[in-house]
């Protein structure tokens, strides 16, 4: 077995999104993840669909997606699930892509997580 | 001095963005904040401006605003801006609303904090 991770993005035509992105799949290769790659939703690159490609070209057989969104929504409800070869509002799946089939375990995204009032009550404290 | 923090969100037509808003705020009052509002750029209620009237009639003088955003975009470096009284790229401003005038701090969003990779590994560690 092969896995391999794909931090998904909302897009963006400016250049921040892509950057934090970058950011992150950065920090979790340094913590010892193999095999951790980008994608996004719309506008910047690579696609979701890119990125499965290229997954499976380099043998992944078993994907953890990671949407970096705040909330669900339309995008992680549907768009995203679709392709990535997981029933709406599910999160278990599997694509096949180039003749090669992916498992695919779908992450909730990461806004209820305590962590982020950690990180909102700091920026205040930052600020006074 | 009397101040306030108003959580950003996005707004969405699904409820979600809404329920996260309100789970931040209510974890910031437990931990001692007082008058954490929320506020939504747009679809959802209440709005940006409608939290500053209710703001500005509380009496409030001093604001922290907190963009609940992975990344900056054009809602965080142009639209809040100007409804908030900060100038386009800008961290500090003023707003006057009905006849009271609030010094605004505005942060950064969230998405280059070392929790959010920490979040991310938990998921990915969680779904193994």
């Amino acid at each position: 077995m092969k896995e391999g991770i794909i931090i998904i993005g909302h897009g963006s035509k400016l250049n921040f999104n892509k950057e934090i992105m970058e950011l992150h799949a950065k920090r979790m290769r340094e913590k010892g993840f193999k095999n951790v790659y980008i994608g996004f939703n719309e506008i910047s690159l690579p696609s979701i669909e890119e990125t499965l490609e290229r997954m499976a070209a380099d043998g992944v057989d078993t994907i953890t997606a990671l949407p970096l969104f705040i909330a669900s929504g339309i995008h992680l409800t549907k768009d995203i699930p679709e392709k990535i070869g997981v029933p709406e509002n599910g999160t278990r799946g599997s694509v096949k892509i180039n003749g090669r089939m992916m498992k695919v375990k779908y992450a909730t995204p990461i806004g209820d997580d305590p962590k982020i009032t950690e990180i909102l009550i700091e920026k205040v404290n930052s600020m006074k």
